[in-house]
This record gives structure tokens, sequence and C-alpha cells, in this order.
């Protein structure tokens, strides 16, 4: 019985593909009901599709690890199975397509005269003419897009809104980014991932905008299909590096701390970098072509009044809902109820991407923000129990995403109905893309060496330039507009680097790292105690220097212990020691009795702490606030609270000399 | 500048209501692409809408239990949160609708005589005609659905595709409850459970049907567009109660453990039931429909065989691959790494019932029962930290998905555009519901009261009847087909009795608890233990019966622990032992090491231990093995593997006399 149930749901299942396949339309006797049921098993099945894809990706995955092969990563893979199933959909079926459509023009009596396309049509079938067998029927149908070649139809085979990728698959991923950032290190390489990162994908945008620009010059045929608006567009879009990959090999690897916080920190801010970059060129654009031709300089600094503008409010919307939860979680005892807890932890941090979105601003860069702050302050102040949920739920979260969008990378290199392959756009991609990495890396490298303590040696620059995979962030911005001729090209051209950079670069890392005689194994425990152990032997480790880190970062340390980190978290000083004397009554309401009588070992907790300097500044701060604690204790022992209050305000050493 | 910037985006965010509201598409300098950025900034908003409403109730529910209110429950919360901010939606802003519709014809052209509308549509504006602005350009149109009355149009404000309830918001809540059902209680009353879902559903929804059909008949303006079909159909969909108010306050309250198995239990499967009887219902209403007319004995007996066939491959797929990912954790060492066990058990899960759909049968009956395999089998392999994981995970995105469902009903009164409302109608239903209720609890629980035990008493039979909250399921039921005025009708009636009972009956279910004497505090662990208790000092603790078991569960029980459990867990007695000499070979292949070498401790992991005689028959199991185990061991003591076999199967007691 339960064998026979089993092959008949094989068959079922099976034959279900088939069905949908060869359903062409021609039988009469097809109710609308069952169209509707064929579409919702049309879209059960694509997603089923893409979770299969991703159970073979997982399986494989622990296969590859637990025999420790490391040629290819898991993110490869993804690529990889997509790319197989893709073909097979692509060819192994035989779509007579199951898409009908139909020409139609408006009613006669419409009087439409509006200059963008109506929102839905409503078509009726005539009694008298059109030979359809549906008559005095009205269907709606909502707007999808602009036709530009009719031959090029849309197909919904395994194909996703692209839309979809930027507002359910990239949150999680970026957010992630932010909430485990090893906030020490990249700190500590504040100069040089901004460096990188903002200035350095500029500068890559450009160069390969401007050399694209040049080389299409030489072929006849796609120097009339792009604009200099465009290859600068397929700049910005293939700038941006792809943490991904190189980052779960660096882990599993123990790179060294330093590499890994540049990297990282780079592929990450590059991402929101580049999503606002090419907003603001998009912006250009349209500024442009409504204004005379040629270079307009009030557009193009509207751009970067954009760019700038559209940046900074982001990140301001990011850390401030980040700070918001931080104040909610500390001066509720929500804590109590972890469930809660962890709901309006995620709640807040997705309302922080749609609230970015909907001011059209860039929700990305808000929520990698968002991440951030919730990792710094938010963090310290929940349960235990909330702490490893968020941590767990985010990792998965982020799993699922990334490998769901490499298979889809993948998959969509054959199914996606709008890629237009082009040799010699493609050919002139690859060699831009290399090119705008060197000019990111290197030139950059030298400009930092020359201030910088710890220099990035040629080999952590060769490592920097090799890390320079492209991934989801270049799709993403890839896919979302595939309107012309010149877009289709650049998509194609964009999945292939990422293809190819993920599947060979992910894959040799693990043998450049050798080559560049990179450290591995490192232990970040044990390096964090080499950092202590400088006051102790009065040796200096190598790769760690005390005094590296950047002014800006200095200045914002000290501020964040004094007041953010006070008045965000549980953590001491508290404010009453820090705000001046005036503040008193303000300080006090900001201040929770559990920040008052906890002792310091509840400090320990936030074991990630980003400021290196801090243990010892801290430590010189208690030096001198310790002794007179004592002392004041002995004169007067009723009212604990106030005392500590009053020493603590007296106690604090200004540190502005910094 | 950041109080500046801060207020810049709150009136980013206001005003972007506002000017999505009045936006009329008047003037004619709107681009393309400034329309689809709007659209993607009403799905932000809309999305955010919600994000909104479910920051505010948990933060809500957590003052009601910081502050130990119980009059209202959380999901009331959500509902009267959704109610609120509907209305506001609804009245507080004029919406000179954003949405452009255009009447249009086919082209004189085409030839369509197909007896389905198209997929797409290619609006082409015409050069000579039309008074547009937009000339020479194609615009593709995607199918939506009929329009029935033409001035009901279709509204995107702050409405959702009910797909979207059924493909993600569902499953989650489904698969939630079958993975936390506490298996011991529901299979001790696994028999009234059976009863009051599968036949007691039936007969409620017979009962509504034929009472609402002949309240009809009273109202003139109604007979006509009723049939007895529709009101059945009215019948299934309110038929189901809902367990998530009712369970939390029990679970609240540590309410006696027999009654929450049965309340839980019960509304978790008559969810089931009702979504596979409706849809039998449209089943028969097709075939009739195409039928000659009258009381169809072939179409009635087809669609009593689609229920059954439908609920019971579902039911299979759920187990089967409930079992399948048993077997990939028990036999691969993917727990070695808890991310990846992870990430295959929830897509495990999730492909469960996407493959459901996809042929045509019941995901939600699938990825119950696939819930219950897998807390019954898979969450015994599991890594702790996967353990602990996939429940967090679960919990949240239940908690998430049914508070999101409910703000959704309140909102949804208001602003979904397809509500009609008819106070017969509505008031009928209020008392069928009730009728439809009781017809369910009160006989059936004479009929099981003649058999059963412990029988259930009418305190209990009161609190069940009174347990009858209508929630997610009828209103997603009611929401998936709105296109008649009948089925207007209906949505309105569920989501008001929805509305009601949440509100109401949640919010007094405290007080009702202490009228009909309902014991609460009751520890499980104590109810345990006292389990354990009976043999010890004789004595038979009340509400707890040793022999209360059915016999088909006894069986089942039996066979369970004999062959599932061995073959799909670490458990013990392994297969070796249980299987017969001849399968030897099979059973080796079957059996892993860490089965062969774990001592018995590691049983006791599995804390929610299904079978309360269990317990004792593995004690009597292994009193009988265990001596000679010792004699054996004195005589070999080479091979102790194959020793152990030898053992368990000489000394394993054949329980056929059950």
């Amino acid at each position: 019985m339960a064998v026979e149930c089993g092959i008949r749901i094989l068959f079922y299942i099976i034959f279900s593909v088939f069905i949908l396949n060869s359903c062409d339309g021609a039988a009469t006797d097809i109710e609308l009901d069952a169209k509707a049921q064929l579409l919702h098993r049309l879209d059960s099945l694509n997603l089923l599709l893409y979770t299969f894809l991703l159970i073979l990706t997982v399986l494989t995955i622990w296969t590859f690890k637990h025999r420790r092969l490391r040629f290819l990563h898991e993110t490869g893979l993804a690529v990889i199975y997509g790319l197989i199933i893709g073909a097979i959909i692509r060819y192994g079926f035989t779509t007579n397509s199951a898409i009908l459509h139909m020409p139609v023009v408006p009613d006669n009596s419409s009087k439409y005269n509006q200059s963008v396309p109506p929102d839905t049509l409503w078509l009726r079938f005539p009694e008298d003419k059109g030979g359809g067998l549906i008559k005095n029927k009205t269907f709606a149908y909502t707007f999808r897009g602009e036709i530009y070649k009719e031959d090029n139809e849309i197909d919904l085979k395994a194909t996703f809104d692209p839309e979809i990728f930027f507002n359910i698959i990239l949150p999680p991923i970026i957010f992630h980014a932010g909430y485990s950032l090893k906030r020490k290190y990249f700190f500590r390489n504040l100069g040089a991932i901004l460096m990188y990162a903002l200035l350095g994908t500029s500068i890559s945008a450009f160069v390969i905008g401007a050399l694209m620009y040049a080389f299409i010059q030489l072929i006849p045929h796609l120097s009339t299909s792009f604009t200099f608006l465009d290859t600068l567009y397929f700049g910005a879009l293939i700038s941006p590096t792809d943490p991904l990959t190189i980052i779960s090999i660096f882990n599993d690897l123990h790179v060294d701390v330093n590499l890994y916080a540049l990297v990282f920190g780079e592929s990450v801010l590059n991402d929101a970098v580049a999503i606002v970059l090419s907003g603001s060129i998009q912006n250009y654009a349209e500024r442009y072509q409504s204004g005379s031709g040629g270079f307009e300089t009030v557009a193009f600094f509207q751009a970067f009044g954009d760019f700038v503008g559209i940046f900074s409010l982001s990140l301001f919307i990011g850390a401030t809902m980040g700070c918001i939860t931080a104040l909610l979680t500390k001066f509720t005892r929500v804590r109590d109820f972890p469930l809660l807890e962890s709901a309006l932890f995620v709640l807040m941090s997705y309302s922080t991407f749609l609230i970015a979105e909907a001011s059209d601003l860039t929700g990305v860069v808000a929520v990698l923000f968002c991440g951030i702050c919730q990792a710094h302050y938010t963090y310290n102040n929940l349960s235990p129990d909330s702490r490893q949920r968020t941590k767990h739920l985010f990792e998965l979260l982020n799993f699922l995403a990334e490998n769901f969008i490499f298979s889809y990378i993948g998959v969509s290199m054959f199914t996606f109905p709008k890629h237009h392959f082009d040799p010699g756009f493609i050919f002139a991609g690859f060699l831009c893309a290399l090119l705008g990495r060197a000019a990111n890396v290197y030139p950059l490298s030298f400009i930092l060496n020359l201030a910088r303590k710890p220099k990035i040696s040629m080999n952590y620059q060769h490592m920097l330039f090799f890390a320079g995979l492209r991934g989801a962030m270049s799709f993403a911005l890839a896919i979302r507009n595939t309107v012309s001729d010149a877009r289709q090209a650049m998509l194609t051209t964009t999945s292939l680097i990422v293809i190819l950079t993920v599947i060979l670069q992910g894959g040799a890392t693990t043998q450049f790292l050798s080559w560049f005689n990179i450290p591995v194994g490192v232990d970040e425990e044990i390096e964090g105690l080499s950092q202590n152990g400088v006051r102790n032997d009065g040796s200096v480790p190598t790769g760690a220097k005390p005094n590296e880190k950047a002014l800006l970062a200095r200045i914002w340390g000290d501020f964040d212990t004094r007041y953010m980190k006070p008045l965000l978290t549980h953590s001491r000083p508290t404010l009453l020691e820090t705000l001046p004397v005036c503040c008193g009554p303000l300080a006090r309401i900001l201040t929770t009795t559990q920040q008052m009588t906890q002792d310091d070992v509840s400090r320990k907790i936030d074991s990630d702490s980003d400021f290196c300097l801090e243990d010892r500044e801290m430590e010189r701060r208690r030096m001198n606030v310790q002794p007179r604690k004592r002392n004041h204790d002995d004169d007067d022992e009723d009212d604990d609270d106030e005392d500590l209050r009053i020493i603590g305000m007296e106690g604090f050493i200004p540190l502005r000399t910094l």
C-alpha cells in the first residue's frame, strides 16, 4: 500500500512537470480555475526547484567539508548546480510556450491622455468579432513592463521578480554582514577600509567605465548602443566585491585577522557604496537627458550631492534604528521574554530596511549600519537566549539567502529570457574588471602605506587584489533593469564574471594564500592575548601595533565609550560619571539600576570589544577611580548610589588630550 | 546636524505617504521609471505598515505580560491594532485612486480562439487615435483575474495576494504546530482527537452548511445568490478552530495536560481536515456543474474519494519527507556542522510543503505530518545546537506569522476591497458557527465517553466547546476566492467571526477556566513523575490512567518502538534486536555504530517521549535483557558488538500478545 502510494506520488511529481510543459492551452475545457491552479503549481514547482538545489548544495558542502576538499567552495557549488539545472530546464524540455499573449488596442470609447501607461487593463471580448470562445467577460491585467523587442517575450519559467532580491534576499545577507562584523579589527583598520571602499570603489567604477567606453568605440556594432553613462553604470555595478566566498574560506583557515578585517570590511562597505553610486548615476542620466546634452556641471554636482546625501541619510537611519532598538531593550524588561525580544529585534531591523526604501533612500546601506549598531549596542542588552537566537537566525538566513542567490545566478544564466551574449563586450568586461580592481588596490595601498604604521605588504596587496570576487550585489544591480540591449549585455557579462570569479578565484584561494605567504591558522584569541602581552614583556608582537589606530577612530572610540555605550547599554562607566555635572538629573534618568549595581565582570560579556585601546584606557581610569572610591566608602556608607555617582564624576580623567 | 537630519527623514517618511496618495498621475513628466519606483515604495510602505503593527503588538504584549494583564491576548491585540490602522487608512486618507485603468479590445489582426483568457496582453498605442501622449510603445500586462462588477476595482492598498498566506505564512505556523506537539499526551488521547477532528469537523461543516442554507431561504435577497454548495463551503471553512490564542493561554496557565492535548490536537488536525474538505467541495461543485444537475451520487463519492485520497496522500508525503530527513541526519555526519544541518532541516521541511502543492495535494496537511515526524524522529538525531536552533527558529517564525495574519485580518476588514456586509448572513453565520461547534463537541463526547476510561467530564466538554475560536485557517480559506457576491459575504462574515471570537473568547478564557473548575498550574513534569509513581505507591493518580491508551495507538506504539525508531534514530533497541534473524545483514547496515555503542542514558534525551507505557515496556524488556547480557558477557568477551546483537535477539520479548 505504502509503496503503491509512493509510486503514485512519484508519478504525480514527474508528470506534473510534463503536464505543465505540454499544456499549450489548446484544450477548450480548461477552466479559469484550473488555470489559476496551474499557475499556483508552477509557482510551487519553481520554488521547489530552488529548494531542491539548496538541499543538494547543503549535502555536497557537507561531503566536501567532511572529506576536507577545498578546491571548490559552497557558493561555487551552488553556482555550478544552478548552471546544470538551468541547462536541463532550457534544453531538456521542449517548451512550446505555455504563455499566450495577445496584442490589444485601446477601446474606441476610451479617452486616455496621460504620459504613463495605465496600471490595469480591462480586456473585454466583444460579442461580434475576434473569433474567441469567451464572450461577455471582462478580465483584469496589471502592468508589467515595456516591451522593446517583441520576439523577446516575458517568460516566467524559473525566473523571479528582481525586486525579490532587493526586498527579501539581500537584507538578511547585508544585515548579517554588519551584525557579525568583528568590530575590533574593523575599527582598527577603519582608515584603510574606508579608503578602499569609498574612494577605491568610485575610482574602480570610473576606471572601468572609461576603459569600457574606449573599448567599445573600437567595436562598431557596440558603439551605437552604449553611452558613456551606460558603461559608467556598468563600472559601478561590477566594482563591488563579494565577501561571502572569500570570507568563509578565511574563516575556515583562520587567516590573519587584519587581512580578514580589510577584505571583509571593504567588501561589506563597497556593496553599500556601489548601490548608492549606481543610483546616483541613474539620477544623473535622467537629469542629463532632460537637459541640453553634453557634460552638465550642475547635474554632475547634483549626482555627487545625491551620492553623499543618500549615503549619509541611509547610514543615519540605520544607526538611529539600531540605537532605538538598544534603548528599547535597555529601558524595558522585554528581555524577560526572549521570544518577544528576538521578535522585536528582527522587526526593528527589517523595518530599518523598509523605512529607508520607503523614503527613497538605500535600504542596503541602512540595514548594514543598523546591523553594526545592533551588534555594538543592542547585543549587550539582550538576554543570553536572544543573543543566541538572533545570531543563529541571521546565520541561517544568510546561509540560505546567499546560496539561493548563487543558485539563481547559475539557473538564470540559461533561463532568464533577457540575456544578450556579445563576445566583445564580455571580453572587455573581464579585462576591465581586473584593471578596475588593480586601480583600486595598488595606488590606494601606496598612499595608505605613506601614513600607516604596519604597512600593507605587497603580498597583502596581491591578496586584496585577488580577493576581488564579484557576487550577489553586482548580479542584483544588473538584473534590476534589463530593458535595453545595453543593459542585457551588461547582465550577461556580469553573470559570467560572477560565475567565473566565484568558481575559479574562490577555488584557488587556499592556493593563493600559501603563494603569498599569508599567515593562516592564526587564532584570534591568542592574537588578542598577545595584544595585552605588550605591556607585560615589553615586546611588540608583529602585525599588531597598539598605536596604529587612526585619530578619527580614537576620537570616536572615546566618545563611544563615554557617552554612547553608557546611554545605550548597561556598560560602565555610566553617564553619571561621564556627563558634566549640570546634566546630572538627565544622566540619572538614563542610567538603569542594573548599570549602577552590576560589577565589572559583566563588562567582559562583550567579548568582541571594539577598541583595543579601551582596555588600557579603562584600566587607567579604574586605577584612578578605585582607590578614591574606597576612601569615600569609608567616609559615607548610607547612600551608595549617590556615592558611586559622585566618585565617578570626580574620578574621571578627561581624555580630551587624545 | 543629527537633529536636522532626523527631522528631514521624518518629513521624508510622512510626506512619502501623502505623495503616494496624492499622486493622481496627472503630471505629464512622470517617467515610467518613476512609476516603478513609486510602486516599489508603495510595496515597502505596505510591508512597513505591517512591520510597525507587529512592533507595536510585541511591545504591548510585553507590557501586558509584564503587568500580568490577561483580559486581552496577543492575537486579540494584533487584531485590534490591525482594525485601528485599517480604519485610519480607509478613512484617514482621501484616496482619489492612484490606479489608472483602461478598457481595451483585441487588436483587429489578432486571431484568438481559446477558451481561456490570454496570459499577457501587449498594449500598443496607435499613432493616429486615442489622444494618448505615449506613441509607438508597447507595454506588457499580465493576467490578474476576472472582473465581475466593474465598479469594484482591484485596489492594491494595504492588501496582499492571498496566495502569500498559503505559500509563506501558513507553512511555518502549521509546521510549528506539528513540531511542538506534545506527542505523549497527543497519542494518549489519539482516539478522541481523531474523532473530534475528522468526524467532528465534517459534522460541523455539514450542520453549518445545512442550517445556513435553511436560514438563507428565509431571506429573499440571499436565497438567489447562494447555492447549497456555497453554504456547505462556508461550513467547511468556518469549522476549523484555531489553536494559537487558546493554546498560548493554556501554556501560560499550565492547564491540565489532557485538556491541552485535546484542544491542541483537535485544532491542529481540523485545520488540515477543513482545507481538504473545502477542496473536495469545490471539486464536487465543478463536477456537479458539468453534470446533469441535481444530487450526483457519482460526484459525491468522487468528492469523498478526493477527501480520503488527498488527505492520506498528503499525510504520506509529509511522513515520508520527515523520515527521509531522519535518515539523512542519522546516516551522515552532517551534525558535525550544525549550520548545514539546520539548513537541511528547514529546506527538507519546506520542500515537503512545495512537493505536496506541486502535485495538487494539500501542503498544509503534508507539512503538519512532516513536523510531527521531524519532532518524533529527526529531532533525536540532531546536534544539540541544531535542536535549539530549529526550535527557536520555528518558534520565532510562528510568532511572527501568526501575529502578521491577525494584524492582517484587522487591517483587511477596512482595506480589502471585496467585502460585502450582509447583516442577515452575518447573524446567521454567528449562530450557525456556535451550533456547528456544539454539534461537534457534545454528541461526539457522549459517544467517546461510552468507551473511554477517564471520561470527558461536562466541564471539559464546555471548555472544548468554548475553545472553538476561529482563526487563521478560516480566514485564509475565505480570502482565497472572492469572485462572487456569495464568496464576499462569506469573507466578511468569517472575518467578523474570527475577530470577535479571538477578542472575546480569547479574552475570557481565564475566566471560563475558573468557572469550569479546570485544573490549572499543573506542572507537566510533576504529572510525568506521578505517572511513574503508579508502581511505587500503588495508587493511581487522578486524571492519568495507565490503561487509557487506544488499541490502535498501542499497536502503532509497539511498531514504532521496534522498527521505526531504531531505523530512523539512534535509539535502542536496534533493528538487530527487533528484526527477524533472516534480515540480519540488512539490520546491520541500518544500525549505526553510535547506536550500538551508546549507553542507555542517551535515550533519556527524548524527554517528550511519546508513549507513557513505553517506559514500563522498556523496563520490562530491559529486565529480561540485562541479566542475560551479564551472563553472556562472562562467557565471551572478544566480540562485543556481535554479542549485544545476539543478546538483543534472544532477550527480546515479542509483544504480539498486546
